[in-house]
């Protein structure tokens, strides 16, 4: 979706993924070696400028290219999304609301952090992807030692529950020159931890939310002088938010600014990493993206939709995977409803998990 | 452009094309050969339709193509638009208003004729692109003998003078159902024989003006028995409305439709000819397309301008050449020609010939 909203602005793309069935093919070179090959580095490094999608590259090899060519969003900001608690620990220093959390080294931690932060409470790992054994729930001080089994005995946060009404998500982008612009608030419902659905704007969005969303994000943008499109996941309970994690990337809950905005979160990227000025983060209208996990609807069933755009990933499908996904837009929110609705209806929409 | 919007749809695509130079690598598999080329005709009968968005395909390697898979539009729409005299005639007996013309195949035809019309009068080859000598307008009955000269003595048309107010297009699209819809009227402004400007919709459009090219263009649709996106240009004066051609293509005056729109011009072709329900071709707002010929600006001057976006085609500027165009938006008539005025202040947007 980057090289689709850059091919019409004059640039090429030269893409590396380890994964032989990365769907990039079709619109740019795709080298299928690690990040921190020679090869990638040195055509990588050939290019005018390096971003990345993935948060799970690792930093080294985004350290290194950083020394030969422009990489935005900076490594720094991989570094820190990367580990929750160094994530967690700015948006403390930065005066962002967020769970309470204890940094979690041993067993003697968690059962201390189990103490001051009470129960229930998540345990998560540091870093992402740990063998699949990302979070476990603690819900009775007796769960202490086999929640730290369950996480392989890895560094870890405890997270106190937070009881929020909804999770929201602000897509940000900052430009090399500073300029910073702001889609409006999404809200996003997942289920079984793969979002399914997001809207935008977000129901119910008053200024007050938008501007106490913005505030955390221009904060976090700034103190890691961030270059290109940020997500901040957040949660809101009674009109206060808190901050759940960032993703310094763009992410799949701007997925509907293609069709929903001025200009997407995609070309936005783009315009901020190459220099470019920023283009107008605006909703043209009311829209939802829905992803479309592990099957594939007909083509049919999506497009008779008024208004419904079709995208797909040409990744196999299989259970969990996100093969795709459907922007439809509307004038109302009652008219966005009711063809989400249909849209929902359809078999293998939503969702072979 | 075809490409950018199927790619999302899950579909790949194979260009033919006799130009190196040709733009679509970046987007397909592009091979440099004829049309009728024994290898382009395989490649392309392998695919699940064939298309063209250039006028003067050879019709007999479409209808050759024809026998082995589906390809829209159909040939005899080919037919019809590369012969000036079979495409008025057809709007003639289509009862479709067009200028006064008559057949020339010798001076003695084009004396005739000129009594006949009468003076101003243009004089066109029937065949598009006869050696660059396409057209010569006569005003004076002594520029009878040099006229048929300067046409190379070419089969052609001679055309009562249209004194008209402005020209319109209309973008239509039908599906392989017969399904048909229409995108608003649009106003064009040329320089030098090549489009600089699109406005969509027209100003000052009427619900009877736009009735009024949708009759017609219904009845070439389902004469044709057309499939895809097809352009019906048209020149207005005083609220009437008469047919100048037809192009049996996605079309420049349709760019703009790509952010103008709710469903662009290229994804209604792709559905058109893949058989899938045509998508809403209602405006999202007022849009410009300007041209960028023979020269292309700096991509800040153009991304400064609100809601501008930038379309490049990679092709080498050379003067006359169109390598490019952009689209604005505006809310209001008023702000669109602010952001317009922006645009073609810009050094080398527009133009050079």
């Amino acid at each position: 979706m980057l090289a689709l909203a850059g091919i019409p602005l004059g640039y090429r793309f030269v893409f590396v993924d380890p994964s032989p069935s990365a769907p990039a093919a079709a619109v740019g070179e795709q080298m299928t070696c690690g990040y921190a090959d020679p090869l990638a580095q040195d055509a990588l490094a050939a290019c005018l400028v390096v971003t990345y999608e993935f948060e799970s590259v690792p930093v080294e090899a985004a350290e290194a290219l950083a020394q030969r060519v422009p990489v935005f969003p900076p490594p720094y900001a991989l570094r820190v999304a990367q580990d929750r608690l160094a994530e967690k620990s700015c948006f403390r220093a930065l005066g962002i609301g967020t769970a309470p959390f204890e940094a979690i080294d041993s067993l003697e931690d968690l059962t201390r952090a189990v103490e001051t932060l009470g129960l229930p409470a998540v345990l998560k790992t540091r870093r992402l992807g740990y063998d699949g054994k990302g979070q476990v729930v603690l819900k009775r001080a007796e769960d202490v030692a086999s929640a730290w089994a369950a996480v392989g005995q890895a560094p870890s946060i405890l997270e106190g529950f937070v009881h929020f009404e909804r999770e929201l998500s602000l897509i940000a982008v900052r430009g090399r020159d500073g300029e910073i612009a702001f889609y409006p608030l999404v809200e996003n419902h997942h289920r079984h931890g793969i979002l399914r659905k997001t809207t935008s704007p977000a129901p119910a969005l008053t200024l007050d939310l938008q501007a106490a969303a913005e505030t955390y994000a221009i904060r976090i943008l700034e103190h890691l002088d961030y270059v290109g499109v940020l997500a901040l996941e957040l949660f809101e309970k009674g009109g206060v938010l808190v901050a759940n994690e960032i993703a310094p990337r763009v992410h799949n809950s701007g997925h509907h600014s293609i069709e929903g905005s001025r200009t997407s979160q995609f070309e936005n990227h783009l315009r901020a990493i190459l220099g470019l000025p920023l283009g107008d983060t605006s909703a043209l209208s009311h829209s939802c993206m829905l992803n479309l996990v592990g099957a594939l609807p007909r083509h049919e069933a999506v497009l008779v939709v008024p208004d419904a755009h079709l995208h797909l990933y040409e990744k196999s499908p299989r259970p969990g995977r996100k093969v795709g996904h459907i922007t439809v837009r509307a004038e109302s929110e009652a008219e966005l409803a009711a063809r989400v609705a249909k849209l929902e209806a359809i078999a293998g929409v939503c969702d072979i998990d």
